[in-house]
Order: structure tokens, then sequence, then C-alpha cells
């Protein structure tokens, strides 16, 4: 992906700066969703190449905001210094403003999908990243951040923070294979509770994962006095409600009727993983 | 245009915080170009309402970002607040990040719109405002913050910071209108050098403008020390330059061959107008 930003026309420091957070690592999952939805319907992953590198620069774009100072004032991402910490705090945000803006402009020029696909997948893709969607999942997390928070209000960020997005993976991954709106909304169904597990398992890791592992300090959030599950549901509740929602996501998934091998593996993953 | 944010489903705070920029003013150069040049084909204002829409925005979300105290540092913009200094830096970077992201949602979901013009606006709009374009130019003018430019290196930030996004109006405006290729070369090149004129009466009236009329603190550049055409070329052969580029924009607009009268409004009313 980064030869991409490389080719492009503007100032070095900027492109170093985009190409360092997208090559910081991280699991990919956001690419990988939309693959293995492709490869569910019997589909060429060729076919989502672009959307998933624009999904990957959206997600990469919100992590150099969201470790911002005047955000979640980060300084360590991926066992990384963050995007501020190595370029300063103006070409970060300047960095995070061209991947989202660059994100665009790969599906509006993707070889791969027709014009209607194009407009039908920027449309989704902005509702999903924009206010009704991630940004505005980050100002609910910011504005939580002064309060307790109770399950549904907690729930209220992930769907937004981090839900979104991964629906779009699934989801835009099953409109590319040509899905039925019946399969599209059975994975819609099962990606929203795959990405509540998802993020429980991030709430039990910061308890019990290890430093090495997960790339930042065991315990931040605790330590920022942030809501997480394990806090208002305790540890061994919070791991019910993940396998909870794990079963409710390969429930979805069944229903979807589709080639589920590569997709049931993820989300099985997303729930054992130790980082 | 606030209506449309009003109707997002998104935490208050940040859908005040988008339409407080967006309601504080300002000339609206960009909207009013493309529609002049609808205009000069005789089609329909109607046609490109969207596509105005997501300037107008992606023009403002810059205004937010570049006002942070890690970019330009200003409390004051266009006579009120800046966004930052209203709802803090955070809610101000996301809500650029939201303006940015929902602008492309508008076009790519315009009713006015075939699908194939959506994604050649949405690629065009993305590299004008992107990396290559209005991001890459602001990244220069920091870079440029600490020595002094020659000409050259001071109309390469101009060119993209603010000249990218005015020639994308124009050009945007005659792509929707189905003008020829030709058409659209001389109208880019009409709105390069009207953009240039526009960028060096800026630097004029910092020296020359009223308080009052511009929003903000006369000789604010100077006082930064910031390299402006007036202090390379003398307030004179700043605007003698500004003169030869409405010349030159008068001359392409001829070639272009479209009814020219409110495009030729425009170009004299940006090197006449007192703020």
């Amino acid at each position: 992906m980064p030869s991409c930003i490389e080719k492009i026309e503007a100032p070095e420091i900027i492109k170093e700066s985009m190409i360092y957070s997208l090559n910081a690592g991280g699991k990919r999952l956001r690419p990988i969703l939309l693959f293995a939805t492709l490869h569910a319907f019997g589909k060429d992953e060729k076919l989502g190449i672009d959307v998933a590198c624009a999904l990957e620069m959206i997600h990469t774009y919100s992590l150099i905001h969201d470790d911002l100072p005047s955000m979640d004032d980060d300084d360590l991402r991926r066992g990384k210094p963050t995007n501020h910490k190595v370029y300063g705090e103006a070409v970060a945000i300047l960095a995070g403003d061209g991947l989202l803006t660059h994100s665009f402009e790969i599906i509006a020029k993707s070889k791969e999908l027709s014009d209607t696909l194009k407009a039908n997948i920027i449309a989704f893709l902005a509702q999903a990243a924009g206010p009704s969607g991630m940004v505005g999942g980050q100002v609910a997390d910011l504005l939580g951040e002064q309060k307790d928070l109770n399950v549904e209000e907690l729930e209220y960020i992930h769907e937004h923070k981090t839900g979104k997005l991964l629906r779009f993976a699934v989801v835009a991954g099953a409109i590319i294979a040509g899905a039925s709106k019946d399969q599209q909304e059975c994975l819609d169904q099962f990606a929203r509770h795959l990405g509540l597990a998802f993020q429980i398992k991030d709430d039990i890791l910061d308890i019990e994962g290890d430093v090495k592992q997960i790339g930042k300090p065991v315990g931040s959030d605790v330590g920022k006095d942030k809501s997480t599950y394990p806090k208002l549901l305790t540890l061994e509740g919070a791991k019910n409600k993940c396998n909870d929602h794990l079963t409710s996501a390969k429930e979805w998934l069944e229903k979807a009727n589709v080639e589920s091998d590569l997709l049931l593996e993820i989300a099985d993953y997303i729930v054992n993983r130790d980082h």
C-alpha cells in the first residue's frame, strides 16, 4: 500500500508521516474481513483491493488523530512512538487529513469497480467513518471520559467508534460480491456482534495482556479511569458477554448462507487472540 | 447547508461545532465560482448544488484545522472566535474530520449527478484537497514559516493551499456542464490565475485593509514574519503582479468561449474587494 502513497506529488515529510503510520503494523483486520467476505461468495479478492486500502487508510488516520495530545494523548501505538511524537502535531494532523482524503480518491479511481459501485461504496464508507459513524463515536468517547458510563452508553461508543467501520468492511465485501439484500443484512449483524466481541476482548486484554504483545502499557485504560466492560460487568461477566456476541455472530453468519470457513476463523481469532 | 448537517444522527456537540464554522460567513467564493461556471454554459445551478456544498465544507474544515494551536494558532476567523476557542481542540479536530468525510457522502448521494460524474468529481476533489493539493500546500506553508521564501516557493504554497480548490470549483462546474476538454483547460488556467490574484490581494489587504472588514488584525502576517508578496516584491510590485494575473485570467476566459459575464464580474470583484 505505501507504494501508492510514495507516488503522490506532495512534500516528502507528509508522505513519510502517512507511510510511517500505515507501516506501523496492526492486525489489518478490516482489509482481512473484506477479503474474507469476498471469499465467502467465491469472488476474487482483487475486486476489493482498492476499498481495502482505503479502509486501512481511514482506520490509520483515525488512530493518528485519536492519539493527539488534545484527544487521548498517547505516546505509544503498536509499540512505536505515535505519529505526532515523531513528526509533531501539525504534520500528524495533516497526515490524518491526507490519508482520509486520499482514501476516497483510491476508491473513485478503482479499476475494479463500476461507477455505480463506486458511488454506493463511497457514500456508505463516508457514513460509516463520518459524524454518524466513527467520528461521532470518538466524540461520544471524549464526552464519556468525564463521567461513569453504563453498558448501553459504552456500547454506543464502540458501535460507532470501531463498529461501523468493521461492519462496512464486511458489508462492502458483500455488496462488491453482488450479495442479496438479505445476505447483506445477515452479514451486517454478524459484523456488529463481531465488533462488540472484538471491543470487549480489547478491554479484557488491557487487564490480562502482556505489554510486549499489545504494544501499550497494560492497564492503561484502568489507569485513565476509563469505563470498560470488565469494570462494569466484572472480568468474568465481560468474558461471558464476549462469548455471547461470538455466538450471535456465528448464528447470523450461518443465516447468510455463504462459504463461511474464513469468516469463522477470523471470528474465533478475535476472541482467542492474546494481543 | 446547515440543515443537511442537523439531520445527521450524531452527538449534538459535533453538529453544533460543524455548523458554527459553516455559518461563520466568508465569501462563499468556491460555490459562487462553481455556479457561475454552470451559468457560463447556460446550465441550471441546481446541478451543482451538492458539489458546491461539499466544496464549502472542505474549505471550512481546512480553516478549522489551519487555525489550531499546533498550526497557525489563530484566535479569530472572520471576526469570530475560531472553532477550537469555542469547542476545544479535540472537538474542533473532529468537526474538521466530520466535514471532510461528510462532503464525499453528499456528492456520492447527489440526485443531480450520474454515477460516472460522481466518481470523476470525487476523484478530482480528493486530489485537489489531499496531499497533492490543499493538504500538501498547508505542509509547505508550515515548512516555509521557518525560512525566507522566494516568489516561486510562495507561489507553490498558494497554488496548492488555495489554488487547487479554486480550480476545482471552476473545472467541476465545467465538467458537470459537459464542457469540452479544451474549454476545461482554458477555464482551469483562468481559475489558476484568478487564484493567484486572489492570494496576492489577500496579502495586500493584510497591509492596507481595515480590521473590521477583514476580520483579523491588520498586519498579522507581517507580525508573524511570514513571507508575503508585498514583502518580496514591494507593495507596488505586488499590485502589478495581481493585475497581471487578472489580465491573464481574462485572456483564458475569453478563449474558453462561454457566456463570461458572471465569471468576469467575480474576477473583478476579487481584485477590487476591500476585505
